[in-house]
């Protein structure tokens, strides 16, 4: 068999994973990512899938989650993430940083870094985290379903996996309005519809499965109703939950007390029960097969 | 004042504040970070210096301590940090990317970017991590003096740090050689030596301290022998220790933890101990300043 | 004197050295450049400055005039004609790369990268080349007043020069537009107007010179009507001239046709008259430094 | 037909058409281009493939050609040029950029990226332009071959071709280690051996052509040799000549001679005849799909 056949099947493989994760009758779960270490965990602790959330990516950049890192640069960061694990990667893609033609610029890339699938929001460039301010205005349905199009005919791979994420409730505008955006965004083509609420429970979530009546797989992202659990979740016949950012936070967590107790201590002699070991760092990153290369294809003495 | 005069003073003045922390007598401690957020972490902890340590920023990046990351990559994660952070950065400059041409390229964009100074090593490019493998080969004095003065040379600021890192005592080379290269390092114009042990004891370390006899300020690195408290150090004439990597470790500690029992439990409804709270995010990267300058800039209806 | 003074001085003057073009009665000239070499073409052949034109950059990457390129691909293209270049850089920034925040984050890296000033435009992102279709929606004026405001408040030297286009003329809305807005922009802030026509004379231009007063300096963009000589525009008052894109196009042309001929040919030997040497790229890019460096910095055998 | 499955093959397609020119009886013409402009002009215009020249890509980008890019500023530029052209690019990767390791990485982004084959060179890292000094070391044959294994074992594609780059003529160490090295690097693996030469005839080329006796495609760089007719190489049985650095030079000359031909008569008014039209610019990027895609996915009035 050809390496060039393996890897075609390769890279299609992570965009048919998401595609399989999404269309599958039981539920899925992707657990957020932000760079390659945190992508190389989640991989490999068993998550079916990814999710490179916009919110955390440029957390970790130590920007705010207002397109202040640039396309390109997340880019960069998702160059990364897919090197390092082998599950597929969702992205958050925001608004598709732009017009149309900026989407169109954004999937090309993302399927040539192999990355599987991305979501796209009904809100206007640039974006502001859907939690923050009450009043979000959303570009025309007209205008997106143009997006959604634009995505779908651009992409490299069958499998790359358009979402299209509602907003409609964060905003403000009910149920009416988030479900005839869905079936207009369905129409263009979305492969899933991401449906987002910052209710505290899931009342409004089970309300829109039931309208929705599975016209295609929908996409939740527990982060404010986070109480109710999955099984509720696979009852109402949700497709695919997302861990939105609790890796980045769990990270910050663990960074703010690491440093305040080394500045406090003027030691780390005492860390090492809440610190990985130094061995674990190079396990994560596969120091152990530069050892190996080094004796296939160095000089030897 | 003008404003061009108050940055000149600004841009010097973590360079400045660096300068100081290496030659006053006080001891001073600079706190590893690898990105964005923890280089903001740090500095609003109120540590004195970031230490922008290659091990870290290479894990956090999903690669490994063998320059995968190119030196363009490596300073596109120091842009951000200086960016989040508003105290001096020491970035870990291996072994300054090639030969003397690549560390004046390496030094000048250092300086434009606002990192306060550069550590380099006198070890070969492609570099390996200290703590791996036994023999690494040093390359000559004369060649690595070149380095130092190169970067001395090349440098956009007088305060600009440039910390020559003897590995002689890594490298099995002995005691004798690893004075004999800090003393060509520094009259070849190196402004702090930085003496790397991987012993267990620090028992290397204050010998090399006796030996040395305050010719310039001298920097550690405390991470195998972390037991060492801090006041032995003090005592010795040690101008700054460096914990080099355990905001990292803590951080893959944290994600692994975060990311397994979500897989397990489903759920990430018992986490909320454990993570920050979206609202740390927020305010750890600024959220609040947008919120007032929409109201400044946008219009308003 | 210290180097981190003369560099501060020297950080200031290309900002310095273009407000004094922007501001001195004498007719200025900016040529265009696209790439590092192409900015020390211009640089070294005695123009006081020089025009990075979005067109032109676009092109040399191989992407339309229509932010295809991100903002930081911008920027790091800008980086290399900083360093390649002496003389003041003015920036073609379209329309800021979004809104006001994007616009903040913009400047502050084109003052980080050494750029002199930017021009800003009061189209709606992302933009279109101002040759290409009739219609082009504007932005409020409150709106793009805001982006001046904030740019001016953002940039990290007080020399920094923030030039406001208007393209009124270009979108078909008259004189009376054009001059309403660039008041309120010279209002907001700006420090010089750009203002556009595409017409075949400059009469356009000659009557915005007549109804402008001399309110602040006005910059133009003869490529449509370039048969207007120097001369008229220096009686009209006019501050500074752009000569937008014809390095582009001269070595488009120029490339075009020695991509044929040895395609015809099947041999460079016919060239020699039409390329330069090799000699004459070698120094241009400054190879000799580099021997003079090596004997500085190498060891000596 | 799946579009992943003709996406598939037509990554192939490229590294596929390469190792169909190296191997073919004609002789094959490759054109040096720098950018994404002159990469979409040199494939508009007919040429089999593009040399993606070292020298070219950072004379263009205003630094020397010395390693002074860093690896992945280099695949920026090729990521411009693989999207604005269709046919295939064998890319000047000098020494590999490091070590063993250092090639591994560059070949797995090459991939990534659509590049269709490396040309790696036997000189030590940081790597001098062939055309400078007397006498560059090189580095053993047991280490350049192990560089030839971990490009072969790497790469994503089995089609993707790796080319040798042998300097021993170059650094005077003559016929006879050059055909043992290219003997060994063709038992290592190298799909290809590029023979460079600096004398003035092609004798040494000629030489080395009946010594080699065909065991695998050489390719040449008539740049010194240019005199020397296509017919010769033919009859000679090279597979592939590479017209190395012509655009460059050709842009440069061009660009040089406009910006003083401006400076000198402060009007771009006579530049017609030797420049490109605006309108040559726009289509030679695609400007015209612009306006059909705008008729697709933007709202209509």
């Amino acid at each position: 068999v050809h390496r060039s056949v393996a890897i075609a099947k390769n890279c299609e493989s992570r965009a048919n994973q998401l595609r399989a994760l999404l269309f599958s009758p039981e539920l899925a779960f992707l657990m957020e990512a932000h760079n390659g270490l945190t992508a190389r965990v989640v991989s490999d602790e068993g998550f079916q899938g990814i999710w490179a959330s916009g919110l955390s990516m440029s957390a970790a950049l130590g920007v705010r989650d207002r397109n202040e890192a640039s396309w390109t640069q997340v880019l960069d960061v998702l160059d990364f993430m897919v090197d390092a694990s082998s599950v597929p990667i969702l992205v958050d893609g925001d608004t598709g940083h732009g017009d149309f033609n900026n989407v169109r610029r954004f999937v090309r890339k993302l399927c040539q870094r192999g990355v599987a699938g991305v979501c796209i929001e009904d809100k206007q460039f640039p974006k502001t985290n859907s939690f923050l301010s009450e009043y979000q205005p959303l570009v025309s349905v007209e205008e997106f379903c143009g997006k959604i199009r634009a995505a779908q005919d651009t992409k490299l791979d069958d499998d790359f996996c358009v979402v299209a994420r509602v907003e409609a409730l964060i905003s403000g505008l009910g149920m009416g309005e988030a479900i005839k955006r869905a079936c207009a965004y369905h129409a263009a083509g979305a492969d899933a519809i991401l449906i987002h609420s910052k209710k505290s429970t899931a009342a409004e979530i089970f309300e829109f499965m039931r309208l929705w009546e599975g016209r295609c797989p929908v996409v939740i992202v527990p982060t404010k109703y986070a109480s109710t659990p999955a099984s509720a979740f696979r009852q109402a016949g949700v497709s695919t939950v997302i861990w939105a950012n609790h890796n980045l936070r769990a990270s910050l967590a663990a960074v703010r007390a690491t440093t305040r107790r080394v500045r406090d201590e003027q030691s780390v002699a005492g860390l090492d029960e809440s610190i990985a070991t130094l061995d674990e760092v190079f396990s994560t990153v596969g120091m152990a097969e530069i050892e190996e290369a080094e004796r296939r294809y160095l000089p030897q003495h």
